[in-house]
């Protein structure tokens, strides 16, 4: 082996086959370009005195078994602490367990891993949530993917080409990766129907039902259906939520929700933790609590949004039917024919410009290049006006 | 799908193939047993005061950005910090890249994500850190086992082998896993000659090696030999080292040095980390350095190495020929004939007893239960005497 020289032949069948670029654009701030592109939290609301407090208490109080390895006692506490708060809100049905993870990111690795291989199917909504796609990729290049409608997965579609696999002998997906409540990037939400008929489909085809839940505390008005997992009589389904939007992305706080034979499975998987950081948010929710935040991070974000679809009636063509979202962080918006996302990504990426999330990278199959991701979590209301009267010129310019 | 309903036919290949149980048992400390058995630094040495200090004033320095998605401006410099360090220590050699990890465990997950599938063999040593085999079995079954003696791996044992393999066809291993310094349990250190001979070896059957230097920078005396990454000429050698012994585990400090092709292709796996404690630990780097502690550290875990072989010395029948190590954290203890090692952890597992580490868990074929791996680096003195007497009592009725 020689400086320079491929290991292909050392990886894995599935690694071999993934031959897509990891993309890192879409989690950098550029100075002085509007971030319109950023599914990051406001972080001008991030709690960082009681923080700051709650870790140095942790450090203090248990200071033995804080930096050890799992951590001391408050660590211990979390999960207890998150599954009291998640039942008092209706969503940790009867006869399920909880597991932390790193982030979602992490939860969404794990039942990757746990489930994914080479030629092993993955169904998503059309468009998803591009960092599962990044993600699933390094197990299996089988992505099915069915379209989504302002009521979230068009679930007839998805009901036809698993008939249809089904007859021609073809392999059904082990799970479908959604994200019900106000979708990354669609912005829209699954109807309590639309809800019904995946469960039924579920039973009909076998599958599992990864629904992640990262952003259905933020809802705006009114609060959304029910979530999957509550409409699950099988146990099909496996909810991925997390604190990353409630509290603060760097904690890397989220966790699972799922049958205890799942769990069980997942556990055994590498599962990265800090004792220390759930320490630290441990003590942070026993003296705080979340739901004064979660109450006024509503309040702040469907500002945020109401700003942003204002500003985007106002300086877009008329009629443009970007969707309205009823909480979350994101508007998706539809292209005038013939106009490319990326061209506009591209174009907007100068001094002074605006940054835009293009389509593309939210669909496993190369679509996308009609729509924008817009985000209205992260930039201050100035630099959202700038950004979006940027985005329209840029947007005429091209019509021309 | 019902409750309690297998979900085998939704698992991958690799882990329908797992059917090992997770052990838990050698991380938990029982109250008011003796604990020879954990492989914990002494929480008494880490720096809480400093490392609040510092994880104050990141949040005071940095607040917009340090609980962000990927952290602050200290978070970006770890990296940086703790490359300038290996450097100094001529631990980083030219055209290698560094990625940090969410603890060694972490690293050694992504090393078996990269390269182990069902089929796929590895090599490891005969005894290897248990926390390995735990991970890698969620990858492949195909383990190589070659023995350790006091001058570490039998080098010639493993090349018999695969000379053997590669006459009758059979795959060679993808890489090896190996604890050259103050192995994990032996407690051994790969002699110069022996690490030469590896090399050469990984250049004939062309195998990458995976070297694990967890306790490498906690030498007594004398300094072990250049780590086989030194030795590399060939960039076959991915170096994964951690804070977690030398300031403090719950900060999931660990790295992984290797060419840079093989960190392109790790860094596109799913690396949990936080930003946050990215942050906290550069600050405390920069603030106090690494350098005192070290040799805090060696001095500390010298003298507590000493006791115990002292203690063994004085409580075991003559002649027990344990392991002496030049660093690290453990001693490896034969057992006499017929004493059955998990009997002796069972027997001790009482109140007021002693707690060690049966040698089979660090075995991939069920060899073992002729050792007990003793640690030095968590008991106090008085415990540590505590528990040699009470197992000197255990091994001498069980010889009766």
């Amino acid at each position: 082996m020689k400086t320079g020289e491929s290991i292909d032949r050392f990886l894995t069948e599935a690694l071999r086959g993934n031959t897509g670029s990891v993309q890192g654009w879409w989690r950098r701030k550029v100075e002085g370009v509007a971030a319109l592109h950023l599914g990051f939290p406001d972080p001008a609301v991030f709690p960082l005195k009681e923080l700051g407090e709650s870790a140095k208490a942790v450090l203090e109080e248990e200071g033995l078994t804080a930096l050890q390895y799992g951590g001391g006692p408050l660590a211990a506490r979390l999960k207890e602490i998150i599954t009291e708060w998640t039942q008092r809100a209706g969503r940790f049905p009867e006869g399920r367990e909880m597991m932390l993870t790193m982030g979602s990111q992490q939860a969404i690795d794990l039942v990757c891993q746990l489930m994914l291989e080479p030629g092993a199917p993955v169904a998503v909504e059309a468009p998803t949530y591009m960092g599962f796609l990044t993600n699933a990729r390094n197990y299996t290049q089988a992505f099915l993917s069915y379209p989504v409608d302002e009521n979230g997965l068009v679930v007839d579609a998805m009901a036809g080409d698993l008939a249809a696999r089904r007859r021609a002998g073809r392999p059904l997906p082990r799970f479908l990766y959604t994200i019900p409540n106000f979708h990354n990037p669609a912005g829209v939400t699954m109807s309590l129907d639309r809800r019904k008929a995946l469960m039924a489909l579920a039973d009909e085809f076998d599958f599992l039902i990864v629904e992640d839940d990262a952003y259905g505390r933020l809802s705006f008005q009114p609060e959304p259906p029910p979530s999957l997992q509550a409409l699950d009589d099988a146990e099909r389904v496996i909810h991925v939520s997390t604190l990353s939007k409630i509290v603060a992305p760097g904690l890397r706080i989220a966790w699972v929700v799922a049958a205890p034979s799942i769990v069980k499975q997942l556990s055994r998987l590498n599962v990265a933790s800090s004792g220390f950081l759930h320490g630290v948010v441990a003590h942070y929710c026993l003296r705080h609590g979340l739901d004064e935040r979660v109450e006024r991070l509503r309040d702040l974000y469907s500002r945020r949004c109401h700003l942003l679809l204002d500003l985007l009636e106002e300086h877009l063509p008329p009629g443009t039917p970007f969707t309205r979202p009823d909480g979350g962080f994101f508007v998706w918006l539809p292209l005038p024919d013939g106009v490319s996302a990326v061209r506009i990504y591209e174009r907007g990426m100068v001094p002074n410009g605006v940054a835009v999330m293009p389509g593309q990278s939210a669909y496993a199959d190369g679509q996308g290049d009609d729509h924008l991701r817009l985000s209205f979590s992260f930039a201050e209301p100035a630099e959202m006006e700038r950004g979006v009267k940027l985005l329209s010129r840029l947007i005429l310019d091209e019509m021309r």
